[in-house]
């Protein structure tokens, strides 16, 4: 493979909201200073490398759909290359600088685990060179739900020895991302939870679940990886059930365990959803928790059951996704991963660039509306109002933990019934579209 | 009121599988051993005053449907007390002896909470004699939905003057549940939550539940009340979100603030459906934490997306719920607290009974159902099976946290490829329903 | 009750995009002329009766929120025309002229069929000379699902007796809604379903509700009133199954019983999305028909599973809401109804305007961006393109339904592997987004 | 491959609910006479070939995990003749007479349709011999969803060139169906619907499915072949909307272009739960329309969003369904396909056996209790009771359709009140619960 991989893509500009250049951005202006930050720093974007280069739009009714020209069929390692090479002329063409993988995406499958390192050293050493100064992973991770040897789980498997295989995965994966620069390293447990209870010690489980990650924080701490460890909740699918089904389970088990403070969380919006959360909820409950990490931007269909996984354009949920990252005062050493995909009937190659583009605007887009919202101030300030009665000084000694029940039930009887305001639901619905 | 308030109705008996009297119990014969305890020692039921004694069969389209003939359209304080007697002939008739109450439910509002407090020790004066020696509240808990003052929260109201209030609410009810020697106290927060998060300030309101509760367990500890403190999680309805949302994020918070150990959790199966698990998974997640407290034995419908709160009829459901149960050496001092309602449209007083029996005949086989599975023993040990690779001397070490990366590393690289046998999950569902 | 109601909300009138007053309309402009039309003409708003003046805020687990100070606390004939003087001083000051009620919204229930006629008939005639020349209903309709007598269903009651007081019910107020100048009339059954097959005999209730409705017809013709009869779907809440579950059942069950041609459908988005469609969905659905003849303007949440009844503040949302009533030509003689109510904790008089203009600009801004989109005409482009080789003389045959099997095997082996272009559906995003 | 392709697998024989043996029916006796027919004539089962015989454990987050003995990896035609072969051990083996196909199943895709058809041919010659004069399919189909081509559909392709293809693809699978003896024929609709509506002519779409199925009515009738057409409704997945949603969509569809009369429906069970419905309401819906043919005998989770084609193994679902197909007489020529698979974890041979053993117990006991619930009668007498004051003379005019609504108005003024009666559903329940 010769030359270009993209040869009709230029690299793509901010052209300003007017522009009708589906090559162009219309609210991503990466150097542009919003709230003190310049945009690339409040969102630092990244690709994902499966989404982008192995999708083949395949989907359990159907085969693939999406045939792009580099590629040749095989799954080698001289393929493994060149697409590391289309992703680094991606990744440039779209301005962005930071990438994520799993290990056994950019590399093949070996006969044994020796072969699959050899494999994977490989390729990464391509990456390296091709990374140059400016481009890191945002993460990197390993694939543990592909292989028919982790159906029942990774680290919460039945069998040891599968215990044992995914410890070596990710002793490597978290190695090479180490090597690469990487700032975050992600365990996404898509096989760690059950089909049925009724062939399950779900305990036994989440015991086995711990002391993995148990030890993959020593190993982190051995190697001198100072990157963030972070736990990428879903509730189900490809299980019935997940055991990190959302953020506050995550929590719970990080504290169960004595893990809380090593990890930090990373939010997939389709995720939060499909736990019957908004994503925003999520994020604030992160936030809530010091555990926001990173984003998985993406979006779901409000009316299907399953991970879409597809590029957010929603200008609303954008917003409300960005204020939490705004209070978070941003995400770094975390950003935002687009684990999203074409759809599987897009098939031409710019439409990879359109959907990352979209993603991305609206995300800039998003975080415009709230420099808005936050010049505006009365969104704020109607919240701030609602909670005045507890900035008294018997608020603060409540909130101190110092008023008993009947130094309480005696203010009850004092005060007699309480004044109870309206919510100002719809006002504040009111204010936060007046900034879209 | 004079005489009867059941006139047509006998005491209920046991009158084994093939009767066809819908006013007998097919499954439930509370005096039978099983698996080394009385079924009524295992099952430990409880009817919920509020369901029972105050549902009306109104909903959000409609007025009341049911016009029990005890009731005379008021809700004085004599009616009060004549609506107990009702249920103590109720208990009698069915053979329960615990019983379950909001401090609203029993006895009306006053004008002030002082008039409310005398009304409700009026109330409950007549409950303590009317309960002998043989019946006792399973639990008592506060109202602190219903009233306005509480349409923002109790614990989590922007208003301290409502949290103040909610506070003298929940000391009396601890009172008098502990008077009435309850053998629990339930938090339920139905508003404890939001709507949106626009209007709403979360950490802060998460912070005051925890300083609330904090002050309860003082309260509970300085009046001498050894009952359990339970909270009952919901995911939400009727706010967007509430707090307590299912077992886990309940348990992360009992954490976070230092709580744990201090609460069990009461578990209701259509709060666990509507939070996106089976019952038995959240009955599982509670006994794995230790919290496993109570069971509101109810059901709703797969396809509805609110609290039907239905009389659980589902066989295969019951025998579930029963092996957690059975696992957890039983609930006690908590119980299956029917907190289920009659549809709507059911409006004979006969009704109330074969609703609860159906409900008890239900969990009664499953009860038998479980004995059958252990007596059959095949399921345990396919289970057993599964996880006999972590019975060796290297999964013990695994187990104990001494086995680190490199050497997980060095044995995967020695087994090479594992070998994963089959789940058997259709083997597992066989033996299962086999049992019912 | 003297003098104003709405003291001091003044008229609401167009300030613009940049305006921050919450009495101010900023994307609704009555007059203004878009794609050919006033808007007031393209969104025929109409207040509903019963959100806006009936509602109390109550809900599954909670009295009533509002205390508006015109009312004195009783449902009186006297208290009812006073409530009809503050609904006409609430339309003028929103200038909006179309309202929607149920007859028992506006009157009294009676202790008798004719006892609640005669109430009916004196808010009537209250009604029609408040109306003035300018202010009509936009349709009226029966409440068939509050009182007792309804819980089994009206049409579909097994009780004969019931269905002939529905009859009865609906004759009335399809007089009045004649006499008042109403638009349209609609049906939404409520209660006409089951709530478990087991007591139900499907086949005789839907036989059943089209013998009603064809005797609805008759009377209508009869009369001499000319409005559009409308049914409005909703999967189900109340119960578990309704049998106007959505726009594809309806119309079923209009074919089935040769009621085609007799009704429109009244869409309720909120409706839509509970029966597992968008919104958009179902207008288009209905618009295919030929039945589009109304629209509820709510909304729902995406994460819960009840009817919340929302004022619709999504842009994106309304802006689809918006393609499909301009593709209709306009909704005339329906309009937008404002089937949404405040949330329970919005309690002000002022939130009942601020509610009311944030739908209004929402709906209204989606019609600007439709008016974008056509100019722009990029969107409608893709589409016609995609589906151009129908556009030739053997699309056209096989669109006349003049190509059978042999012929077309024949060229699809003439033609070899067909060559499928892209969806771009992200492109499709993309342009949308933009005109938002 | 030479000799038994279940080396270790007896015939599977009725040994009745006692037996603990998993390769042997408890409830299934084949001959053993129910309500007046044979149970293999009541549930005249089938073998799906594409899940037993192709599945491969594959999912959307993992690749294949099944290797049956006899695969040798590739999918060439003599691989398709030993897979055949193996078939018709299996359904000896299992005692099951039906089996049900895809074109693409059984034979492999050639590089044109003429090579496919030659394929399909030539295994379709040996199915013909391995069948004799007993076996026979339930039902042909063709797959027009896996290959890239149909990405936007089949019969509603944009693509004129799909079209004719599917045409041919149909035309040909219906000859193949033909030439078995197949009984019925189905169209499931997989990639017919949309993905978004923003780059989607539904109108069109539909037009053009109406076209294609009355060219395939007119195909049939040609060559003779008198099968039942089927339709099978799904709501979503692969696609965001699938045309034929449910039953009642199903209808509308067939009313609305003429087609009703010539396509029968092929229930799903989990597709109904996926809609929305039970399966027993999907099963009354077509019942009561004439259109119960076919059911495709299966069962999802109750929290899961998409299709896990479980094997039913509930006993108070498989009660309901038999409920509905005594109602309809049986289901003949139709009858129950197993569309189910195993859990992608189950990989041993045995397992599917297991599981169909499972399944059709499952459905038998089903059949037995239903048996129960007529000759106990309760119930029925429940239901026909509730609807008596439609049995008097002027419910019958009502049904007659003879009553208008002034003569239901005078009748509700004369009766005054109605009384109405309590629902009984808990009752109903109970009973239904005795005869599990």
């Amino acid at each position: 493979w010769k030359g270009e991989f993209f040869p009709g893509i230029p690299n793509i500009k901010y052209e300003g909201p007017s522009s009708k250049n589906p090559l162009a951005y219309k609210w991503y202006n990466a150097q542009e200073e919003i709230l003190g930050k310049k945009m690339k720093d409040w969102l630092r974007f990244s690709v994902a490398f499966w989404h982008t280069f192995r999708g083949t739009g395949g989907d359990p009714f159907g085969g693939a759909t999406k045939f792009w020209p580099w590629e040749d069929g095989t799954n080698s390692l001289a393929m493994a290359k060149r697409r590391m090479r289309a992703n680094f002329e991606f990744l440039k063409k779209l301005g962005v600088d930071r990438w994520c993988f799993h290990d056994r995406d950019i590399a093949p499958d070996g006969k044994t685990l020796e072969e699959s390192n050899a494999n994977l050293d490989e390729v990464v050493a391509l990456a390296k060179e091709l990374q140059g100064t400016e481009i890191r992973p945002l993460w990197g991770t390993a694939q543990l739900f592909v292989h028919p040897r982790y159906m029942h789980g990774a680290a919460t498997s039945p069998e040891v020895a599968v215990y044992a295989y995914a410890a070596a995965q990710v002793k490597k994966a978290m190695e090479v991302t180490h090597y690469l620069g990487g700032e975050n390293y992600v365990f996404w447990g898509g096989r760690e939870g059950y089909q049925t209870l009724l062939n399950t010690d779900m305990g036994r489980e989440l015991d086995h679940l711990a002391r993995f990650l148990e030890a993959a924080v020593a190993y982190k701490k051995k190697i001198g990886f100072n990157g963030t460890l972070l736990i990428e909740p879903k509730p189900q699918e490809p299980t019935k059930h997940q055991y990190d089904w959302d953020v506050a389970t995550t929590a719970n088990f990080l504290q169960k365990y004595g893990l809380f403070g090593e990890f930090k969380i990373n939010v997939e919006c389709n995720h939060a959803t499909l736990s019957g959360h908004s994503c925003h909820h999520e994020l604030e409950t992160a936030r809530l928790h010091g555990l926001l990490g990173n984003i998985d931007a993406n979006t779901g269909d409000p009316q299907i059951g399953w991970d879409t996984d597809q590029f957010l354009t929603d200008i609303g949920e954008a917003t409300m996704v960005m204020i939490s990252v705004v209070r978070n005062g941003g995400l770094a050493p975390g950003g935002f991963n687009f684990d999203a995909k074409l759809r599987r009937e897009s098939t031409d190659v710019e439409d990879l660039f359109i959907a990352h583009i979209g993603g991305m605007d609206t995300l800039a887009r998003g975080l415009r509306n709230v420099a808005k919202l936050i010049e505006d101030g009365s969104l704020n300030d109607l919240v701030k109002k609602r909670y005045e009665s507890f900035d008294t000084e018997f608020g603060a000694q409540i909130e101190a933990g110092k008023v008993d029940f009947e130094s309480l039930e005696k203010k009850a009887m004092a005060w007699g019934e309480p004044k109870v305001p309206s919510a100002k639901q719809e006002l504040a619905e009111m204010i936060f579209q007046s900034a879209l």
